[in-house]
């Protein structure tokens, strides 16, 4: 920072610090906003501010959350592996060559595997572009509607039942507000087509783990890749660790990384002394 | 093939069968071609014909092979996966599950890990554009140059050295001809960066069985992806079946589909009887 923003004071903030004008943070404690009344503006080190917006802030402090850096290219390589992992068999591939067993599985078309994305946000638009490179029927759902390129839209409450009964593939690249906490639960994971996968890269609250569960059981959904959990790390008895159609990773779909945020915050710290517009300011009301 | 050619006469061939004037094969017997010595072109069912060109086929048969037929969006979800499970570290968080684990471990940039297409044909350059979309640095080798949109492209034997030299991840996509036999062999593979990653999914002679698993117990490679092998079924005695750094699949990577194909070889056909140019016509001299 000190490097890309030469003519900045910069300090690493403890308790007692000196009042700054801008901050950037990564699950600050209460303590931090309540000794910093003056802060102009915080940069969350990532895409996700719904702890952030947990804390008592001061009402003049500006919240700006970075928009990629990074992050969207390796959301796509997670989401498509696990979608193609998925599509084309490749665990029952595994499990043959263990057996020591050469078979041909059948092929499957990809007209009969419509993806859905929960969000159509830089990570969403990123997850969809990369899944039509793949030539896969891609639906997006958004709160306000959205033009994307070769992309079936759906737009708000009242279309997201048509959404989830057009897709069979489900990725969740939502915010996590009030309006979409538990959002993946036994009614709307029962409106995917049967042979449904999802895909949680978003945040553990969107999904109610036992409505998930059951409905694996029932066999109306195929599986799930889960990179994110309500308690982080997964609990060591908690029946995600060993399901075997679930894969879980340990929150690492896309890791903050550090050059590219720099880079970013230094741009949008400039815009904002500038006056300029500043892509990822966070409208609290909305909670993203 | 009756239903999108009505005025052609459509018979399965058996020993003994009247003359045709076109057929549409795969793996056919010699005699096929002994007893139809007036046909005037054969539709391949792949992209690769280096099992036809080893049968004696009447001097004024043209061959054609299918240039895509469904097969390069596979070969691309293929490769993808393949790649971002080794760039990904997927298999390590596997163990990690497996193990009750919950560890995060560190990124790698991508920029540190280029990935070398072997073959620039319609699979190579769908295959190298699905990189792209990850933001990999693509490289492309081919035996005429070829200007490819974001790939650094090297062309002929004299720039075999320094493509790999460019690359840690290598895609195999060549045509198996005289001159590709054996090309992925100790001295070329020594040359790709340290921690390099084989992913072969053209033909199995393409690859020097002994020489990639003397590179991988050095540790100069870091694993492989193989679809394709010289003998197929891969036997079961063989040390690819359990080897810890090798994935196999029963060549499966990107299998022919039937309406697809269908398609094509009746566009081609009629490319053909109008005189027009067709993509796949096979130079028998230069081997695909």
């Amino acid at each position: 920072m000190r490097a890309l923003w030469p003519q900045a004071e910069v300090a690493h903030w403890v308790p007692g610090s000196p009042p700054a004008d801008y901050a950037v943070v990564w699950a600050p404690p209460q303590a931090f906003f309540d000794e910093q009344p003056g802060l102009k503006a915080v940069f969350n080190l990532g895409a996700g501010v719904d702890a952030l917006l947990k804390l008592r802030i001061p009402p003049q402090t500006q919240l700006v959350r970075l928009d990629d850096a990074g992050m969207a290219v390796q959301m796509a390589e997670y989401v498509c592996h696990a979608l193609i992992r998925h599509f084309r068999a490749l665990d029952a591939y595994a499990a043959d060559t263990h057996a020591g067993r050469w078979t041909q599985r059948p092929t499957r078309a990809r007209a009969d595997f419509p993806v859905g994305i929960l969000g159509a946000g830089v990570l969403g638009q990123r997850v969809a572009q990369a899944l039509r490179g793949f030539d896969f029927p891609v639906n997006v759902w958004s709160r306000q509607p959205k033009q994307l390129d070769g992309v079936r839209g759906f737009a708000g409450a009242a279309q997201l039942d048509d959404f989830l009964a057009a897709s069979k593939g489900l990725v969740c690249l939502l915010p996590l507000t009030v309006d979409t906490e538990n959002i993946l639960n036994r009614r709307s994971l029962s409106r995917l087509q049967p042979g449904g996968y999802v895909v949680n890269v978003a945040r553990g609250a969107h999904l109610v783990e036992a409505d998930l569960l059951a409905l694996l059981d029932s066999g109306h959904l195929a599986g799930a890749t889960l990179d994110v959990f309500r308690n982080e790390p997964l609990p060591a008895a908690h029946p995600f660790w060993a399901h075997p159609k679930i894969s879980i990773t340990p929150h690492t779909s896309a890791r903050t990384l550090r050059e590219e945020s720099l880079v970013q915050i230094a741009g949008k710290l400039q815009a904002l002394l500038q006056g300029l517009p500043v892509a990822g300011m966070v409208e609290r009301e909305r909670g993203y």
